[in-house]
């Protein structure tokens, strides 16, 4: 019996698609660092656990479908810190996690046949809610010499047509560790208003910029250049997970001046009655109430993300730019094929019965053969795993390099 | 700018349309007793709280896309239990509530201008989900004096065309409380053989049967009837919110013998990284574990339902069936505008300053006029309770027809 297309269609994730070898390498007792998913060995602030241990119920009812009123509370909360003190609670609603907020956004804007273009290479889960929702996804391509900054005005206007409704981005970004500029911004605005199209704005990874250039929220570029806030072309989508490592609570939001937007949404949520309750109150529980533990989690990163350079400037072959932001770093490897590099590193190699899983890069874009000879890292690990897998990485580029002479 | 077209069609929840209204009658202090929603008051069984109170992470990771392996483990024994001994964990993956389980269904079988049909008065999810996948929901209608059993089988066909990919029911049924007859689900066998349709058999209230019939599972039926099971063109939806009382937890699934169709799930889960780690190991701790919760559930509801139905019959006027399953009815009311009734409750009527809230019966239908006299009731208050807004109602309508003379 035929399946749907779009069953068809949805890709297999680049991030994940190697797990079966990484459980089968485990199998053999060989020790795999995971460079390959953006999943935080930290622990979430203490509060999570406090809350988590004194709940008591006494039932676990579905909550209102914007979201629990704590959560809602404290998000308006934490956007007013931020900078953005003309929202209240009607900008918000509360999602699953980041990826409902993304395609909640694909949904609201754009219908099946339609486009939204993003830019490659790109946060792969992206293309496949766009095919979920029947959207089609096409890309721009950004090069690794560049740092992966956005190209001129020409070059993005070219992949935009009557159909398209949006343009989707992530900043600071994954998988690239790209902060965009405010000229970048403005650029995105100033395409969005010439063509009448939405700007969603992935930001989950806001805190998280390390260098001379702070990350600037589109809201804030809205803010100064659009006279009726009301009538918002922007969407930002927006989640717990890194932040307060959360990824297991499936905790996000969509933020929008625009409150038609989020009155849509409401009947989506409404269509699938509530988010998680008890993860929104726990939730609700630290943002704000930590205001130490973005910090250190700040610069746990950024000594992860120099660990890293170090490791990478040691190994000779790459080509890389040193990211700015998120904890992901593009990479292009001295070998034809990552796809197979990657495999082979579960399947073939070990160094003392240690190797490393990376995320083959293919994935992450859309054009066919791009990325072929890159691999996307996640720096979530300690600073000796770190040293170490890039000690590994080093062994296995020339194991391999070997192989093939 | 223009939004989607199907945020322009998504509907409002006709169970939670009315739910400002009920907040304004609070906040002018009248007590509202909810008829108009499935919020269980029993709480769950303690090991939940008993889990979340002994949590100590110290991660709060993504867990696999197919979810928790103590989870589908934890489905595997279930479905066992159910008499489905030959499913394994590969036949199963975790969804976010039975909400997502629908929605993926949706999109597996069907795309974007595709059809689907179920019959009405049906769960208004379905048609919010379906518009949101890009999908035309069409439905065959059933009437309240046969109990909203199945119609003749040229009546479902009529309905039928080459864009329809699937039936989808619910089975004991929400809204109507009606449970599905052996002949009923071959009859729904032989249409989806005869037109190589998908079958979506939404068993959340599997458990909830009070009469004479016992709950028939569609897995049951293709059981006897499907002689290559890995071809199955059957996917049972289901949930925990109801059986363990967890509607805020999200914790759903989707199982089907045919493994294709959870290969493309994985994908779905993929792309939305993973379900909530910390409910999902929460409800495998009970899965199975308290066999006497269930019983008492059921019981509990057993004497409610009987509540209710010794209420309606004391009120002059009304039609109704007496529920045979889930912890809902569908009545038809003496009144024109069951919207208007409906908000009237809140906004103007009260008896000794409490007053009642019903979920208007149209927005369980399709076609333009049906149920306009109708409301669902949902009997998932205490006896006492349920006394009260059944003597509230009668009054209610007293006071209407007054009002209307």
């Amino acid at each position: 019996m035929p399946l749907s297309q779009r069953a068809n269609l949805i890709p297999q994730s680049p991030i994940r698609k190697l797990a079966g070898f990484g459980l089968e390498a485990k199998k053999r007792g060989v020790k795999v660092y995971h460079l390959n998913i953006g999943q935080p060995d930290l622990p979430p602030p203490a509060a999570v656990f406090d809350f988590l241990n004194n709940y008591h119920g006494p039932v676990i009812e579905y909550s209102h479908s914007q979201g629990e009123h704590d959560y809602l509370e404290s998000l308006v909360k934490y956007y007013h810190r931020l900078g953005h003190q003309d929202l209240d609670k009607d900008n918000f609603i509360a999602t699953l996690g980041g990826s409902e907020a993304i395609l909640w956004a694909i949904m609201t804007v754009a219908d099946p046949g339609d486009e939204i273009i993003t830019f490659e290479p790109f946060y792969t889960n992206y293309n496949s809610l766009a095919i979920m929702a029947g959207v089609k996804l096409k890309a721009v391509a950004t090069k690794i010499e560049e740092g992966f900054h956005l190209p001129d005005k020409k070059a993005i206007l070219s992949q935009i047509n009557e159909k398209t409704k949006a343009i989707m981005f992530c900043n600071p970004n994954n998988p690239t560790g790209t902060v965009y500029r405010r000229a970048e911004l403005d650029l995105l605005y100033d395409i969005a208003q010439e063509k009448n199209l939405y700007l969603l704005s992935d930001e989950v990874y806001r805190e998280f910029a390390y260098g001379e250039h702070r990350m600037i929220s589109i809201l804030t570029v809205e803010k100064e250049r659009q006279a009726d806030l009301a009538e918002s072309r922007v969407l930002v989508l927006d989640s717990f997970s890194k932040r307060y490592s959360l990824c297991g609570a499936r905790v996000g939001l969509v933020c929008s001046r625009n409150k038609k937007i989020i009155a849509v949404m409401l009947r989506y949520g409404q269509a699938r009655l509530s988010a998680g309750s008890i993860n929104m109150l726990m939730t609700a529980n630290i943002i704000g109430q930590d205001e130490d533990y973005l910090e250190q989690t700040l610069a746990e990163y950024a000594k992860r993300r120099q660990v890293l350079i170090d490791g990478l400037n040691r190994i000779e072959g790459l080509v890389f730019c040193e990211p700015e932001g998120a904890f992901y770093i593009i990479v292009k490897l001295p070998v034809a094929d990552a796809d197979e590099f990657c495999q082979w590193l579960l399947t073939d190699f070990k160094d003392r019965n240690e190797t490393v899983m990376l995320a083959p890069a293919a994935g992450f874009y859309l054009s066919q053969g791009s990325g072929k000879d890159e691999v996307r890292l996640a720096y979530v690990l300690k600073e000796d795993d770190l040293r170490r897998a890039m000690e590994i990485l080093a062994k296995a580029l020339d194991k391999w390099e070997e192989r093939r002479a």
